[in-house]
């Protein structure tokens, strides 16, 4: 076990601030403990009484002079930091300070908490805290909290970063009678966080789901490294509310105005593989079917009905949802022809119809399950005046433990004429609903995770050696020397060839010569631009010629474009005349990179050139450890993909470059945290090979 | 009152194949006149036994000699005709056919219910079914169905073509306390549609809100009509199953395929201003919230909590639904400073915090629903140890009385901790939900409701007086002739030009002369093009010419392209060469039309040029009573809008020419009911004025 597991499996837990008055935090905590069932050792600690509810209580942490694993902290702000010095000298090993007046209320408890910290720190204490509700474990089981209840037993884990929302749930879950493995509120988050209890509740056997309701997330790579380990295992669900900052600030490139401000962490679930719930409702129907229900194979589910409406209205949610209607197989359809009466509707959905006995339903369902083109199934029922309602529901758990690979939901529309079934059905495992749309909306959650459970199998990230970090250490190094942060365009173009990203041809020359030469060198036509980070409107002032289609064109180009900007911005830093190559139109897409404070550098691709901003036609991943599934992926999400393939029977661009080049873009971005932004708009790309035209690259200083 | 009105409020009801016998239809339907309180008469019919469940019985209709408002059928299929014959007789005024076994068995059941159909509308009889549940109202109060119960006594009426749904719903209502005014099962709508029922509830003055599930619609033009006028006065909301097949055929053409699926009702339901459900969760959720909230003025939200997570949450859904978060007044916020203790949050969301006792709810939500910059509130509470629930509870309620105007919805999450509060709120009618989420969706609803409601008193359609309706007849009818039903491109240029459609000039050629006349006519450049039907891959075979800049270049490419185009199809029919001025290059958008079977005619605008379907950018409107506002609106919903306003700095294009254009495009299709398919395609947009160059009119021959 490792040393985190035991805060979650103590064998002795102290209580700083235990009290023997009711309605104290302190007095709260110890009943909880000595209710919850906690087989190990308790020590109230206070100064005064030598008896707390009933149980020998210290005067000191330092009096115990036993192992102690947890010590719940409920005492005064002000002494809480003396006190965690007390509890490293004692040998705790973790501290649950439910004591508040910390960060939340400013500069002053900002750096109390920091204190905090630090004492924990340096006698190798972990910190649940401060400011928070506390933890329980149902199967340890113990109760470090001072909430009216303790949780019903069971394999959720929910871990909140609001107490009164953990309150709520609590209380909540005791009437529909959900249980849970581990409930635990971190509060201020001061040293261990979501990334830590996603780490415990993923190592603990009795948690089947791990639950989270999140307001920001603290170590971006951590958590997404965590939460893809616990995916693996099992599955992570995230409400996580408030919107970022981060992604509007970024919003002066072409790529930063193409992310929404909840891009990064969409982007980074997706990489963690964690199951994203839209509300509070949807967190818990899919976390309690997660409990009960096995993965299903696929997307493809049976529906079983006994009126018409119900059944389309199920159907409509499948085709919505992106799973499929299962086709059956010949033999069951053989088999249901035989089976069912000839008014019925032996294709999916199955209609057993009004004068349906629940034999019937038994028939269709176990037929459905037994189909090899079924992985999962919902069963429908309005209450008609034969139904047998019980057994009906009889049936189905019958059927669910027959096919223990499918999952089953249930929709039983009605009230008291139903209610009995419900009951019975939710005691036996099956996700029972009032209305057929949330047991579809389960199993679609249900599918979701078995495609991201394969996907975060996916690890190879994708690396070239062919690069040259010296080279574009040598260039970062001259601009940032110049005081600049962003690149001239040919320093883009550089930059980019030598990380071999496609660009089309730039260089900075410096005299009449020099532009001749290079233009021979590239070939023609070129375009020439004024290079001066001084002038922005470089068309205006005659900064720019295009189509210079000879030696001769290029030398006058030059002087001309010299003249024209020192005579409209005289105090201008010019640089040189950039002669870049005039490439071939080809399909425009965008290349491009923004930086999130949390997550670090994502990568963009989408449809390019001016129109990018308009259609907003762009996915994201992060660069941090990309793969080469996973660029395509992103490729295949954007409607430029529809162009790339050849749209409308014109010849498809080279897909593999463009992978290739995404590829290396994320690279050199992992290679140099100091590029913050980064464009290629457009990118043109050809039936072979791609150019990127416009370059732009900015470091932070 | 009118005729059909009667339907709802009979002073006599006969029930045919009433029976002594329980458990057969005619003994349910007798059993529940007799308990539902019905204050008129009620007459079993039975050919043998002289009385019914104490009810004095009738051999026949006939014999009962007196005024018949109703009759409910429960006879055999194979009577019934005989059966709604001597209700004719006797003076029915409304037949409810119980009875199954027509049209939903297959040819010879679609035969009877035609037969049934005649013999009602011989007596000027109305029929609702057959096939159906039958209908009651609780205020009349009547219950003509053989369901097990009478519905709660409410304000929401609820319309549905599937029965058992009525079933399934009526038993969910009578747990859950939901009432209602009319419940209808419409079954087979033989006679009586959805319009009728719709017309019917929006004239009940105890009917405030209109559900209906629908699987399919009879009659489109008068269930728009209907649902309009009935939005004015109370909301309509539907949710609607199935996705329609038509959509999906009409995909030959630029726009069609443009038309997703759903295209046709979802154009439909908003001109008639319904309110669309996506799931039954929230049909009901809404119902529920009309019948006791008024309707609210504007979209700002004001929210107040006890803790931040829920507040959190609820701010997401708001922004995300298209609602606002209300910004306080001065005063407001001034009065909130010194009411609420410095660590609470007075800007919205109120965070009255954790330590927070009913009064501090109680002075956040009246100075919320006071601020005339607030709309509608949204309370949430978490259970804390100190907070007063019941009386929280009561302080909403008497909050909800002072501001009548403004709708309030809460979210208490908890358990046994809030049940009490929870069912105080409900019972005074407050929605209340375990999570924020659905509390601000049902607001999300009442808002779109004020639009809706707003937006149908829009109704004068645009129409245009300068059209040549005459020229256009002639044209179709050559082209009708001729045996064909695309019409030529110089032909539909032509219409165009009838109905002042900006359109690229274009004129038909049959000799080198002709076509030099008309490019000098029309002016230099031009573009000609082999005419043809038979010739499908015009610029393949040399049949197409472009950038034709003089008179020669005109005479030349006529003899060339007659030539090249009867080498390579020597069996084509060809009616001469195309000579179309080519037109500047414009902003390219698309305008068309695509023809519902339902709904008829439907305008499309969106973005245009090759990448039309690739963008899929487009919105639609009926033709049909199309307004300027309807026009101007669908141009804003579109990308392409962005590009018409001026793209990062260009110059705007001409969107008056663009609105009307759609609208002339709206009115040919409205007098030419004979044209099956219209796309314009692209449309050039300039700063002044735009240019049709591409057009495709298709008839139904």
């Amino acid at each position: 076990m490792s040393k985190l597991m035991s805060l979650m499996r103590p064998q002795s837990v102290a209580i700083i601030g235990a009290s023997n008055t009711p309605g104290k935090i302190g007095h709260a905590v110890v009943e909880n403990m000595k209710s919850s069932g906690f087989a190990g050792e308790i020590y109230p600690i206070n100064p005064k009484d030598p008896e707390v509810c009933g149980l020998k209580a210290y005067p000191s942490i330092m009096d115990v002079k036993k192992p102690i694993d947890v010590a719940v902290l409920c005492v005064p702000v002000k002494v809480s930091v003396p006190v965690a010095e007390e509890c490293g000298k004692a040998g705790v090993k973790h501290m649950i300070v439910i004591t508040a007046g910390f960060k939340e209320v400013g500069k002053e408890g900002r750096e109390l908490e920091e204190k905090l910290v630090e004492s924990a720190r340096q006698y190798d204490m972990r910190i649940v805290g401060p400011n928070c509700l506390g933890v329980m474990d149902t199967h340890t089981p113990f109760n470090a909290t001072f909430a009216k209840n303790m949780a019903l037993k069971g394999n959720i884990a929910f871990i909140s970063q609001s107490g009164a929302l953990c309150l709520a749930i609590l209380d909540w879950s005791l009437k529909t009678g959900l249980g849970f493995s581990q409930f635990v509120s971190f509060g201020n988050k001061s040293d261990l966080n979501e990334a830590d209890f996603i780490e415990i509740a993923a190592n603990d056997p009795n948690t089947k789901v791990i639950c989270l309701y999140l307001e920001d997330i603290v170590d971006g790579p951590r958590f997404i490294e965590v939460a893809r380990e616990a995916t693996k295992r099992k599955p992570v669900i995230i409400l996580k509310s408030g919107v970022s900052a981060a992604g509007a600030k970024a919003a002066s490139s072409h790529t930063g105005a193409l992310a929404g401000s909840d891009t990064a962490y969409e982007t980074a679930f997706r990489r963690a593989g964690v199951l994203r719930a839209a509300t509070m409702t949807e967190l818990f129907d899919l976390a309690s079917a997660f409990t009960t229900q096995p993965i299903p194979k696929g997307k493809r589910v049976a529906v079983i009905t006994n009126s018409g409406g119900p059944g389309i209205v199920a159907s409509d949610s499948i085709e919505l949802g992106g799973l499929e209607m299962a086709e059956f197989s010949e033999n069951t359809l053989n088999f249901l022809k035989e089976a069912m009466p000839s008014m019925a509707n032996i294709q999916n959905p199955i209609d057993v119809i009004g004068d349906a006995h629940y034999d019937r339903y038994e028939t269709a369902l176990n037929a459905a399950l037994a189909d090899p083109n079924v992985d999962a199934a919902t069963v429908l029922l309005s209450p008609t005046a034969v139904i047998e309602v019980d057994k009906v529901a009889e049936v189905i758990v019958e059927a669910r433990s027959k096919y223990p690979d499918k999952p089953v939901t249930a929709a039983f529309t009605g009230g008291f004429a139903v209610e009995k079934g419900v009951n019975y059905l939710r005691e036996n495992g099956v996700p029972t609903y009032a209305f057929p749309e949330p047991g579809i909306h389960t199993l679609i959650g249900m599918a979701k995770y078995a495609e991201l459970k394969e996907a975060v199998q996916d690890h190879e990230e994708w690396v070239f050696d062919d690069v040259d970090n010296d080279k574009v250490q040598a260039i970062f190094d001259k601009v940032l020397a110049d005081g600049r942060d962003l690149l001239l365009s040919p320093e883009a173009v550089e930059v980019a060839e030598a990380y071999k990203i496609p660009a089309a041809p730039s260089r900075l020359a410096t005299s009449q010569e020099e532009a001749q030469k290079f233009a021979s060198e590239m070939g023609f036509p070129v375009v020439m631009k004024i290079s001066s980070p001084d002038i922005m409107h470089k068309t205006d002032i005659g900064g720019v010629k295009v189509g210079l289609k000879s030696e001769e064109e290029v030398r006058d180009a030059f002087v001309s474009i010299m003249e024209n900007s020192k005579k409209a911005a005289p105090d201008a830093k010019i640089y040189g005349v950039e002669v870049q190559k005039m490439m071939p139109k080809g399909d425009e897409v965008i290349i491009g990179m923004i930086k999130d404070p949390t997550f670090g550098p994502m990568v963009a691709f989408g449809s390019g050139g001016i129109l990018v901003n308009l259609l907003g036609d762009a996915s994201f991943r992060l660069a941090s450890g990309l793969t080469k599934r996973e660029v395509e992926e992103m490729i295949a999400e954007t409607k430029a993909y529809k162009i790339l393939k050849g749209f409308r029977g014109a010849e498809p661009d080279d897909i593999p470059a463009v992978c290739e080049a995404i590829a290396r873009v994320a690279q050199l971005c992992r290679d140099f945290p100091q590029i913050s932004e980064l464009d290629i708009n457009p990118v043109f790309a050809y039936p072979k090979g791609l150019s990127g035209i416009d370059i732009k690259i900015k470091l932070s200083k």
